[in-house]
């Protein structure tokens, strides 16, 4: 290309100057970038994209921005993707809306690929989507029977780890901070909990709906904590929950984890904020987001039928939340 | 439009039922999927875009994904636009590099403006939009000579009036911990502070880094509150540094707001939260929001040089962090 010989540098090196955060040095940047200006070079990503039929833009559909890790996943996939060559075109699901409706106005922009996070879509959608040959990437979730990549963390072995880790601590009353009832996040992590427990032979567990905010997390723990015979150990199944959670219990003066133990899951950063100091069970963001970079830039193979799932193990972080052997 | 005659609608029914969230009833909205299906009609955007010269992507530079209230300007912002047809095309600044390198990709994309927040750009950037006829847009930030579009919230007057509650409350020592050295926010709060503070003569101030983080304002409040003469009355410049500081005083037990006073700005949705119940000043995100649309979505006029700047005044939200009176 002109740009490169102008500059006198490598094709590869005027690909590395103009995508933004690559490795390359001042001075070679400086060369192209004068190279550039000189033959009034302007790269143009949209026209660019008819005849390659990339846009290297990737569809990201949110259903929550109120989980401080829902935008931390935003932001990881932002960076990563940026460096490869790829921005990230941003999709709310109205309030009240499900992604169904919303994914023909994502087509619209000819993605190459579609990440869906905190909110599922329909069997049906996948389908179509397969059909356009635009692959999607359901990031924490699932749907069955779909044509879909999956990312997600073991939901179910998380939940179940927690029951352990606490029956085994000697705790004898239980309870658990329900999410949103129609996702598969609160619904695995349920399962697992109870499954978990009741290998420990324990079947009685308290159970409120959080609706996965913090004000909702907070009521139920002020209900489920006044209550005469009150949990010793709670899960939350998720951290903002468990925050609103152990609010409740310093607002009714029940000492953590002496007489109670709270263990959330995520680890957003604000479980390591010290009014919380939040035990919790660790979403490996890092890897999540690998994982769908890589499903998202890996060339095109015809084999539109291979999906693949990703699936990581949560990890305990242990603060000072609970108490555990 | 021939999806129009055979729906039996209007066009501009139509164009509300391919609009994310635009009020459209549910029998409209099938009667339209059902004729476009019959018709194979599918919207293309990014073809669209070449004849319209308009793309209806708004590119959004972020630099601070780790403040929540730059999340949520975010979250709204996409909201809205969304409603608006207009869809935001994410990029992040890596770190330790400037928004002036990230502009070429941005406008590689031919977006139809570019939103800058928690981050700032050359004057020379800016007349580079300007030049290409892309409105810029400064999201909380002010470049001086600069053509751009300005939509922030006084952080002067914030500052000043944080001051003046303050002293008048009777506080005689004060303390300040600042954000970045080298952003608009944190200087002008400062200023506002310290003007505010010397018009009641009050000239020595505490004064620590907190670099905009959790765990920076942390580490300055165990500094600060450990010294032998601390501070009363203390003004974070931001509400997250605010809460790393309020966990600071509870480690050394210090009792607020009766010992000391803490206040924050932006209104966080965590300074809500029982652990902080955190005074602040909150800006007023949804009319940042709708100024910001409003800029996006008028339409060229031609007239390329008018520059409008959108200034709120910042709300005091009074909770439990601070005695005023």
């Amino acid at each position: 290309m002109e740009v490169a010989r102008l500059a006198g540098v490598s094709q590869s090196a005027v690909s590395r100057a103009f995508t933004p955060g690559a490795s390359v040095s001042d001075a070679t940047q400086q060369k192209v970038r004068a190279a550039a200006k000189a033959l009034g070079y302007q790269p143009n990503a949209i026209a660019r994209s008819l005849i390659t039929q990339r846009t290297n833009i990737v569809g990201l559909v949110m259903g929550d921005f109120a989980n401080p890790f829902y935008t931390e996943v935003l932001a990881a996939l932002s960076v990563e993707l940026q460096l490869r060559e790829r921005q990230v075109l941003l999709f709310a699901v109205p309030p009240g809306r499900g992604v169904d409706e919303l994914l023909p106005f994502v087509l619209q922009y000819q993605v190459d690929a579609i990440v869906i996070a905190a909110t599922t879509l329909s069997s049906a959608m996948g389908w179509e989507c397969h059909r356009r040959g635009t692959p999607v990437i359901l990031f924490n979730r699932m749907v069955p029977d779909t044509p879909t990549h999956v990312v997600t963390t073991d939901n179910f072995a998380g939940g179940m780890q927690v029951a352990q880790m606490l029956a085994e601590a000697g705790h004898k009353r239980f309870g658990y901070i329900a999410g949103h009832a129609d996702t598969s996040t609160s619904i695995d992590r349920e399962r697992g909990f109870f499954s978990g427990l009741r290998s420990h032979g324990i079947t009685t567990i308290q159970r409120h709906d959080g609706r996965y905010s913090y004000r909702g997390a907070f009521e139920a723990g002020i209900a489920m904590l006044s209550a005469r015979r009150r949990p010793e150990a709670v899960f939350c199944a998720n951290d903002m929950m468990a925050m609103g959670f152990l609010d409740a219990a310093r607002q009714l003066g029940i000492a953590v984890p002496d007489e109670l133990s709270v263990v959330g899951f995520d680890d957003i950063p604000q479980a390591a904020w010290d009014a919380y100091s939040l035990t919790t069970m660790r979403q490996p963001i890092d890897q999540m987001v690998a994982s769908t970079v890589e499903l998202v830039t890996k060339p095109a193979d015809g084999a539109r039928n291979d999906r693949a799932t990703f699936t990581f193990l949560p990890q305990l972080v242990a603060r000072r939340s609970a108490r555990l052997l």
